[in-house]
């Protein structure tokens, strides 16, 4: 491949592993993925003088492990390490932090380990230690075996030359490590090809067909596998006719896109219509609980496995925004979702089946609808419906995707239903690439947030862990879950239109494996992607690190968001979604601002959080200020825990949000030279338009919000 | 054709003239447009169980002429009556009223001709008489002949039963009567095949070609020559690529067109790109004094009259929303004008050039630059510098087609240049065909306002008259102008998507050929389109006699515009163009409301107006209330002339525009059975849009500013 960026991967990224004498030890039963692991070895030892050498996992004796400097094997050799990972251990970082099997695990390793790090077990999971000069990878399967190929590949010389006996321990937090595209085959004529896409074309479809030439969607599965993601969903959420006859006549389609991923540990997933029984089948109904539809889905279901048999299952969106869904039918989400995941069961396959269901022909006059309410509304109702092979898919807040809104409600209300948490790579709100945001930090916040009556963090919860419960690898699987992301992947030579935003796309991966320091997975691509000059990487971070916060500075005061132009969702628009019937206001006037959403005055919104959060919410003496204007309306000249009023807030805030913007850009600018020209030119351009943006951002609600309250800004700063 | 509405042309129109005995003489060079003439009046008979007989003009003897019901003729037998149109005669309507020259006429004419109405001589004038039970129409040439055949045609039998010896004398009053179309000949990913268009796809392209079935733009070519629309614009001035090969590569489709529309009287029109030596001759410029690009254009207009000898010429948008023009190389627009003009003048074609010039990257920050004042900053100082056939083609208003603004004072401060003022008959910021709005009353009010120091009427010097002064048929030909508007059709059933909207289109025709009264041209169109049931008849005009004051009781208060959404223009958005780069603000905040564009505080655009303009609009004790906000930023507690205050104005006209609406619906609702089932139900439910989008304006902009003022409706209706 020629001409796109290299992202995480560039070749040198593999010299370390590439210059070194390599064993790959798999079984001939291991799959493509091994075969994966054996092809990127061989590639990256052509290029760096190391070499190759591949034999069965039986035959690594000592002997032959210590005449290489890399062991990469599956199978029985990692019987005894893969005997300590008999137990769940909590995720570090919930409030559950403290760990009663540490001493356990470390009395079986005994002195000469250390243990770096661990997690669960399950498939992607590996241990790699140092011994006798030689780094050993082991893992259960392929996916394991790849993911700690990559491991060694994102440690570079130092997983060479780590003391021996360092245990490095690792496995994905989540089963679901997923990234849906809202591609369209066609393009749409509002929403382009690419629904909230913001680089340019679909890499899978072109003209309603999948593309003739995939060789760019075999370097995106490298480059997803690498990183442990482990499911694609192909299709926009909204399927309009064209896409929705993948199910049906363009199966082969989908097939030769599963052959593209499948060897890179990733299963794909069709979004599909509820109606297509009517519009694809000619049935008369597509009520879930009419037999005849059943069969359809499940002859369709069928007809698709026949074809793909690791196909891994449905996206659903139903009721939602108008696509179809079981409420037409007097059914419930729970019979909708069912009947797809009955057809797809004998299969082995998963719906996903989103929580976005809302009233969007809200009247704006009618204060006491709330929109926030409406997914806890719909689905609490329906704990312990759904089949153990649908995911609800949950957005990580009560709204939209937004800089800031608190986490959603129904994350801590549906202990008997297999939850997924559903982030947003690419920016709709968030600066749609053009403005450098790294959204990593706020993922982190969300994914810590400890949402749950018990404490557990919504990352626990996602992941499907139980509090002070532990799990043993024979018992039944869990309901687990994990978390799900819009991809920011375009046809762009950059992907993702922005080069930074690349960072976006690689840290919810590595998020979603279960990392948990959003800076440190940030030093970790700018190493991979730009190299070692330490110059560079504190530039980047210098640019990247607080962005987020910065994004939120100038857009979403205390928790206000939807500030953007109706439609395309980008720039400031202050009144722009405040009488359209999205559910989505301010209301802010000549007095005040804020969505009363207590119990007492309100919405009730409050109510629908456990302890403590539904009280913390509840009051403005402790409601966090960045969260103020979402649960509260108060006057302008309501004084913050900063000690600020919300109106100079607003002022200072967007002024501060701009001077951060410039010092990205000079941070940026130092960089001349030192980064590939193009990288430096597109980003230049980003900066440039972040600024002008920011600038706008700035001034405009500065204005707006002056002109509305009245009270001037008491740092003299001009409100135009 | 079939499946499509036939408008203010039904078969049924043609009873009167059909059932008689017709004679029409014309000569063997009288052209296509009098083979229409014989066509019509063929087709009518045979329906209508009259007859046609053809001959010379110079053989109709009186004996002929007694021997049938009606003559047509064009030649020597209309000198007598030709001789009496040797003099202009002011319009009627400006403050010129008076005319000197009527004791003389009756002189002539004697006590047997009562004059009904005269106006200009030119093409398209005739003389109707009744003589011996004969009604006979003579006209110097086809154009008038065609114009004579359909005044019989609008009269119905009143023509043939009319008094013996009254002279029905018409002519048109504009020289220019034109209709734009801004179609894409491929559809635009963002504004569609028809920019601003409400009514479905071109008639005349698809696919970037023109249509093979040419059947329903000959339709429309009749449908225009009926009226007197003598000049179609065939593609959109904002011209893309594909549009701007209509020039060169696909000249063969244009000659369809003019082919099409040549019997019918009407010559067709392009509008080219500025940058077409550029783009498409691939010299190294566009600078129109580069001898280089002056052949190229001279060339292109060569070829293009070699397919068309009577191709009209260009309509050209430069230098303006993003068109290219001379301004790239420090030209002027006469420089830039002037060299398209000397390309066609030797073919005799003309080229409107529009004077919508604006800059639309504004800052909204900076209060000194006013948009309204661009046209009339970058063109006065060209006066008397564009070639004879060259048209200054100048917006109503200095915005952009809003549904209240005063008049250009470009109009009246070009004294030597010829001007068209161009009107909106596409429903763009006036409900988009989506809301019941007869425009006609407010193109009466735009063109009777007496705008020149002088007094003269915006009409008046559109159709180039000049104040105090005769024009004789031997005199050089004035330097004259026209109206021109952009066309409302589409390929909807209805062909405007809105069945009511058929009367902007045909009342358009008809004021631009000088009628007067736009409740007798409804009238008039109500008659043809209906027939005679006097209850739909007065349902319709209950619908539509104050239809665009109610649009603007319930959109634009006093004067303000644009409070539409950004981009699509449709439904309210108080705040959607307040900070953009469009120049189009209101400045409304919590103390009040209005641009203040006087010379004493603002932007100085009231130095525009000639006296008493510049007086009475700088004034807040002059200024008339409905333009009150766009002249003046005063405070919400104002007190108007009406003796209301502005905040209460608002209050009070949107909630009244709302139940005009209403009104308007139940009007319509009680035809249900009386009118065509199909436009009873298309109106119906335009009519339920309009109520539930006036209902969206009147809430919306109650609530946004009481928020904004704070102050509560007198009269207690609910603010929500």
């Amino acid at each position: 491949m020629t001409g796109v960026h290299p992202l995480w991967l560039p070749d040198e990224a593999f010299r370390a592993l590439g210059s070194r004498r390599v064993l790959v030890a798999v079984g001939p039963d291991d799959g493509p993925v091994a075969e994966t692991v054996i092809a990127e070895v061989a590639a990256a030892t052509r290029r760096f003088g190391g070499s190759l050498t591949t034999t069965r996992a039986q035959s690594v004796t000592a002997e032959v492990a210590q005449s290489q400097d890399v062991v990469l094997a599956i199978g029985p050799s990692v019987a005894v390490a893969g005997s300590l990972a008999t137990r769940l251990v909590p995720r570090p970082g919930t409030p559950e932090r403290h760990d009663p099997y540490l001493p356990a695990i470390a009395s079986v390793l005994g002195e000469r380990f250390t243990i770096l790090r661990w997690t669960t077990t399950g498939p992607g999971a590996f241990q790699a230690i140092r011994v006798g000069g030689t780094t050993v990878v082991m893992a259960d399967g392929a996916a394991g075996l790849l993911s700690g190929m990559h491991s060694l590949v994102r440690r570079g010389e130092s997983a060479f030359t780590a003391p021996e006996g360092e245990l490095h321990w690792d496995g994905p937090l989540n089963r679901i490590r997923m990234l849906d595209h809202w591609d369209n085959t066609v393009v749409h004529p509002v929403m382009g090809q690419v629904e909230r896409g913001y680089a340019g074309g679909s890499i899978f479809w072109s003209e309603g067909r999948v593309r003739d030439d995939l060789a760019r969607v075999g370097q995106y599965a490298r480059l997803l596998g690498s990183v442990g993601i482990n499911a694609v969903g192909l299709n926009n959420v909204n399927v309009h006719a064209a896409e929705a006859t993948l199910l049906t006549d363009h199966v082969a389609d989908v097939a030769r896109l599963a052959d593209v991923f499948r060897p890179h540990g990733i299963r794909v997933y069709l979004s599909v219509s509820f109606a297509a029984p009517l519009s694809l089948g000619g049935l008369t109904t597509a009520d879930p609980l009419d037999p005849d539809v059943q069969r359809w889905w499940a002859d369709a279901a069928a007809r698709v496995y026949e074809s793909i048999p690791d196909f891994g299952g449905f996206v659903v969106k139903a009721d939602s925004e108008g696509q179809p869904g079981p409420f037409a039918y007097g059914r419930d989400h729970a019979d909708g979702a069912n009947v797809l995941a009955r057809a797809l069961a004998p299969f082995g396959g998963t719906v996903f089946w989103r929580a976005f269901v809302y009233d969007h022909h809200q009247d704006w006059r009618d204060r006491s609808t709330d929109r926030a309410r409406a997914a806890y509304d719909h689905f609490t109702p329906l704990d312990g419906r759904f089949d153990d092979n649908v995911v609800l898919q949950v957005k990580y807040g009560p709204m939209d995707f937004q800089t800031r809104e608190p986490v959603s409600p129904v994350i801590a209300a549906m202990p008997r239903t297999r939850l997924a948490v559903e982030l947003q790579v690419t920016q709709e709100y968030t600066g749609q690439q053009q403005h450098a945001v790294y959204l990593a930090p706020q993922w982190d916040e969300i994914l810590r947030f400890p949402i749950a009556a018990d404490g557990r963090s919504v990352g626990y919860v996602a992941a499907g862990l139980r509090a002070g419960t532990v799990h043993h690898r024979d018992d039944p699987v869990p309901p687990s879950g994990g978390i799900v992301a819009v991809s920011n992947v375009g046809d762009d030579e950059f992907w993702t239109g922005h080069p930074l935003a690349q960072a976006n796309l690689y840290a919810f991966a590595r998020l979603a494996w279960g990392e948990e320091d959003p800076l440190a997975v940030l030093d970790e691509w700018i190493g991979l992607t730009f190299g070692d000059d330490p110059t560079v990487r504190s530039a980047v971070h210098a640019v990247l690190d607080d962005s987020w916060r910065t994004y939120e500075k100038y857009t979403a005061p205390l928790g206000v968001g939807f500030m953007v132009r109706p439609g395309h969702h980008y720039g400031p628009d202050v009144d722009g979604y405040e009488y359209t019937a999205w559910g989505t206001y301010h209301f802010a006037d000549r007095d005040g601002i804020g969505v009363d959403r207590t119990r007492a005055t309100g919405t009730g919104f409050t109510g629908q959080y456990p302890p403590p959060w539904r009280d913390v919410y509840e009051s403005v003496e402790t409601c966090p200020d960045e969260l103020l204007l979402f649960f509260h309306h108060v006057p302008w000249t309501h004084v913050l825990h900063s000690g600020s009023t919300v109106i100079q807030h607003v002022y200072d805030t967007h002024a501060d949000g701009y001077d951060d913007v410039v010092r990205m850009a000079a941070a940026w600018a130092s960089l001349d030279g030192r980064v590939p020209e193009a990288v430096f030119d597109r980003v230049t351009e980003r900066l440039a338009e972040q600024e002008r943006s920011a600038r706008e951002w700035r001034d405009q609600l500065r204005s707006a919000f002056f002109r509305r309250s009245g009270v001037p800004d008491a740092t003299g700063r001009t409100i135009y």
